[in-house]
């Protein structure tokens, strides 16, 4: 890992609301996320010199295979710039802001425009979940019929065995994620549930139940990024990017190659390292809930505690809005929602806005330092793509 | 426009046959190219810090929409590293490039692996069509049956009224790039052809014939980029980048907005300015010539000579491999072909091999300083994505 060539900011988010969408396109959805960003960081859209677009799955599902942020900026009215399309299944828009931080990190441009959109609600939600597979090597685990529930049921099935961990402490995890929601009005979600609607919904792969799935979703989410050096030109308040991790690696402990590294392991370790911050610096979190069980798993490995430890966090409430280390307050992937190319940017934006103070009723006590945690793909037991970015204000 | 903080050099490259090749699936094709560029480059594989893929359509060819990249370079042994897709039609691995060669300028990695992919021939060729047209609009462009020999053959048209081209003239280029592709063992099409093979061969949309279109084609291409101030430890002669230029814009002059900016123009300003460096200078170069016309209106934007001249230079042999400025000496998409997703990196090959004087029989004496053009994608008449990168020794 090299050092970088200048330091990079954020000066602008915006999101749609997640939810089921059917008046708005795609377009529609990621020019909405373009243009509240594009305000928010008070910028003249003719002075963003790349755009960076993340989206996962819209080749299947509306047959636009290719060229997709460039269809959908033309839309937005931002045609002529250089434009970058960086699927990555669940991390498609979390890789379009690590590569516009790079972009700009490297000195060719002074400010980067990162957007991620998803429309996964469609006509026939079995294409949806077909599409959804393909975050997997098709040829293996697609043809199988290994699909995310059950490979997230497997790290749980792992975990409990391993630390004593309960199926009520995972509920824990999913109502505390939709009382967040219920104070988010970007989220899909905004119903609280109690433990024991969580543990009697419906069974999808033993220990996850209905509730704690993430559900699918529209949406879109953007971002502004810019050389910290002129970001005050734009706003007072630029939020710093301090570290950006990213690897591929095991996801599954249950891999019986134990020499491999755990991708949030390594991705969380290279942020740290490159931001001078630690796990315990860290004041607020967005951390990658697909299902529920795995905020459990994914806590302990980017550092927050040692291994088993998580649960007793959930016990006590210290991952609660007004705890030591609050998780995921937008409710999560579970209540804010999954618009799968989108969700990377709203952890980002949701991250953003806790720093500035400007998270509402979630708002978490004076937070200096926030992190992002965003993975995406399974092949083979390994993770495909694993982002962890540091932000503070 | 910056200032990069570093410069970045090529000292590894490889490709595939490009061809038909019913044995290879894409994970065979890109493992291959991926190994061939890192034995070029005398890197450890392990010192490879990032990669970046570039894949069009095989999200509708094969089913793997998502995380093609992780997919192919698990299967080539590159597992646990960083990896970004670049899907951009048939500049896919142009973009892969550039893109690694932002990640090292910025500091962040000093070793990039940039790849690109494409296995065109299926079981239906209809489905590979449907699949290419999908580098348009889908909703606009895909549903209303406008396609790339249309488009092509629109600016062909204009080109020839405005100028007095004549289609001969246009076979000429046919026939040189056909002569090339026969010196180049890469070449999917190794055969000769005369101006009334080409002019007679079957009428795909006037004025472009079936020998003036590119065939599709299946393969892969690979190159390993490094910091240039470390590029000496792997290999004596790496080749600088010296400017690299991305652009989205007007393709079709027919466009009535005359206030829009031709993406090639726009790209290749940016790469000459980057790089102090003008189209004089330029000893070989690589132009898409998807379709035969093409190769006089891009060599014309790209700054080789005024506008309308270009047919002069085929009639006077001045882009020919003995001539002043050769074209397409690798066979250009013609008759090297175009598996799209390794398109731009097998162009990029094609120059490293020149300036390394490691061409064979298609050696252009002494060359200095190599140019490469590659576009993508077509919507509402503009150029999706269009990529000029300057190399040099």
């Amino acid at each position: 890992m090299g050092r970088l060539a200048r330091e990079v900011a954020i000066i602008g988010v915006g999101m749609t609301k997640f939810g089921k969408h059917p008046d708005k396109t795609i377009k529609d959805l990621a020019r909405e996320a373009t243009w509240k960003a594009i305000r928010d960081a008070n910028v003249d859209a003719k002075d963003i010199g790349v755009i960076y677009c993340g989206n996962a799955v819209d080749g299947l599902l509306s047959g636009q295979e290719d060229i997709r942020g460039q269809v959908v900026m033309r839309e937005a009215g931002l045609a002529g710039k250089p434009i970058i399309n960086t699927p990555n299944a669940c991390a498609s828009s979390s890789t379009a802001f690590r590569e516009a931080w790079l972009a700009i990190a490297s000195g060719m441009y002074d400010i980067a425009l990162a957007v991620g959109f998803e429309k996964l609600y469609v006509d026939d939600t079995a294409k949806t979940t077909r599409a959804l597979a393909t975050c997997t090597d098709v040829a293996v685990e697609g043809n199988m019929g290994v699909f995310f529930p059950g490979m997230y049921a497997m790290e749980a099935k792992r975990y409990m065995l391993e630390t004593g961990c309960t199926k009520e402490q995972i509920a824990k995890v999913c109502v505390k994620n939709h009382k967040n929601g219920c104070l988010n009005p970007h989220a899909q979600i905004q119903q609280e549930v109690t433990v024991e609607e969580v543990l009697n919904s419906k069974m999808i792969a033993d220990p996850i139940t209905l509730y704690m799935c993430s559900p699918i979703g529209d949406g879109g989410a953007a971002a502004i990024l810019c050389a910290e050096n002129i970001a005050r030109r734009y706003r007072s308040d630029p939020i710093l990017i301090a570290g950006s991790g990213m690897a591929s690696g095991v996801f599954l402990d249950i891999d019986i190659d134990k020499e491999k590294k755990n991708s949030t392991e390594l991705a969380a370790r290279e942020a740290f390292e490159m931001s001078g911050i630690g796990p315990g610096d860290v004041n607020v979190a967005e951390v990658h809930d697909a299902f529920s069980p795995a905020e459990f798993t994914f806590f302990e490995e980017i550092g927050f505690c040692n291994k088993g430890e998580a649960p007793r966090f959930i016990e006590e409430g210290e991952t609660e809005i007004g705890g030591s280390i609050p998780i995921n307050t937008s409710g999560g992937l579970e209540s804010k929602g999954h618009p799968v190319g989108a969700t990377g940017l709203g952890m980002i934006s949701e991250i953003v806005w806790q720093l500035r103070g400007e998270a509402g009723k979630r708002q978490v006590k004076s937070p200096k330092v926030g992190l992002v945690h965003n993975g995406g793909g399974i092949i083979g037991g390994d993770n495909a793509v694993m982002c962890v970015h540091i932000l503070k204000r």
